[in-house]
């Protein structure tokens, strides 16, 4: 029996946000890897064995999966949101073009899910309705002046824009100047969406205009979207609707 | 009983890429209403109304939706892919704000697909894994100045990019432009992969070097993934995978 390694997607977090596919990958899967609150979504059952590793050892967690396929083994890999966007289907190919030649002609699959910007966004209205970017506010794996570049020219672009991994513990400085570059090439008022645990018991959702933003309203949970010059509020009883027009000037 | 509006992504075109979420969704409706394409793929069923319309209707079909919820129906506005993505929400908040003021307090949620550049991405393997933008290529809505500048920024970014309807026999022009710019502005021959009809049974992948790309290698059912300076290809049997790494230098 041949293995396979499908590197799948559990969306933000509610379970009726995971697809179809991804259901019946895990139900076929001998075995299932990923960071540990991540694995913990899966339901345990006679057959399959969890392998829950912590943060920050993706390659090592890629290189075991590769390897328990290369043996036969039926792997899911699991992500939170889509396993494309900053998330383990990168990390897998990197192992995989690093690793043994054999592993390139392994079974791979990526199995699409709901990323964090978009269940953020639906939450929102349709903030991202419009061109937009999406950048990974960590520097662990990238130089700091490339954030701060791309943000600049997210700007001029007028892009809405989409912020993964907006502060940690460890960096909380990183923030900080996102809020500051923001302001000066943006120079307006326009809405910024913070959206913590979407789809979770523990959702919260605040729009707060650009200049009244401080860091403490994102952590590592939290999904910050930010409009761009077009984007509109919709004042209402309730939480007001952010979306931004099909059209531009 | 009260009314509501589900504006709900379908998903680039199979079955197991709809959530559940939007499955309960068209369960519980009297009414559905798209573009006909999209409506198309909802079962019939007794007590269930469907409603087709023509493209580049998108303020007459959501003003409808509007309507009937207003009188207590349950009406779901299908989208592929994800509907906050160059989609029918952002056209429900445009009717929302132009519209009388009891429809802001209407019951309106947005329930997120998976959007058609992160199927195509899944496919091909990782190539939005870093920092990307998504831009809609059409110029039906907004000046070509507009996306010419956003192509140049975006590779001065360099961010990997997601082209929504890249091409249409109406305005074959566009594409060709953005090839020629994207050449100019890249200098390279990064991968761009035309993902067509993701999915369903046309379902067709090409990965071609930027120098080697043609204007007619897109439609309107292909998504154009641009890769950045940095990603990589991993030759094997069978199709390349592509992907962009978490690290950037």
């Amino acid at each position: 029996m041949s293995g396979w390694v499908k590197i799948a997607g559990l969306g933000p977090g509610a379970d009726d946000l995971v697809t179809p596919e991804v259901q019946v990958a895990l139900a076929d899967a001998t075995d299932v890897v990923g960071y540990i609150p991540y694995v913990a979504r899966v339901a345990e059952r006679p057959g399959l064995t969890l392998h829950p590793s912590d943060n920050r050892v993706e390659i090592d967690r890629s290189r075991h999966a590769l390897e328990m396929a290369a043996e036969g083994r039926r792997v899911v890999v699991v992500s939170s949101g889509d396993p494309g966007v900053f998330a383990m289907a990168a990390a897998v190919f990197e192992a995989v073009e690093a690793g043994p030649v054999d592993w390139r002609n392994l079974q791979i699959e990526v199995l699409p899910g709901i990323t964090a910007m978009l269940a953020a966004a639906a939450r929102a209205g349709a903030p991202l309705g419009h061109d937009f970017c999406a950048i990974n506010l960590s520097d662990n794996l990238k130089p700091w002046a490339l954030i701060e570049k791309r943000l600049r020219l997210a700007a001029e672009a007028d892009f809405a824009m989409a912020f993964y991994n907006p502060r940690s513990k460890s960096r909380p400085e990183g923030f900080v100047r996102t809020l500051e570059i923001l302001n000066e090439a943006c120079g307006d008022s326009r809405p910024v969406i913070f959206a913590r645990a979407v789809s979770t018991p523990q959702e919260e959702i605040r729009v707060v205009p650009l200049p009244d933003c401080t860091p403490e309203m994102a952590d590592m949970r939290t999904m910050v979207l930010v409009g761009s010059s077009t984007t509109r509020i919709i004042e209402r009883d309730g939480a007001p609707i952010v979306y931004t027009p099909r059209s531009a000037p």
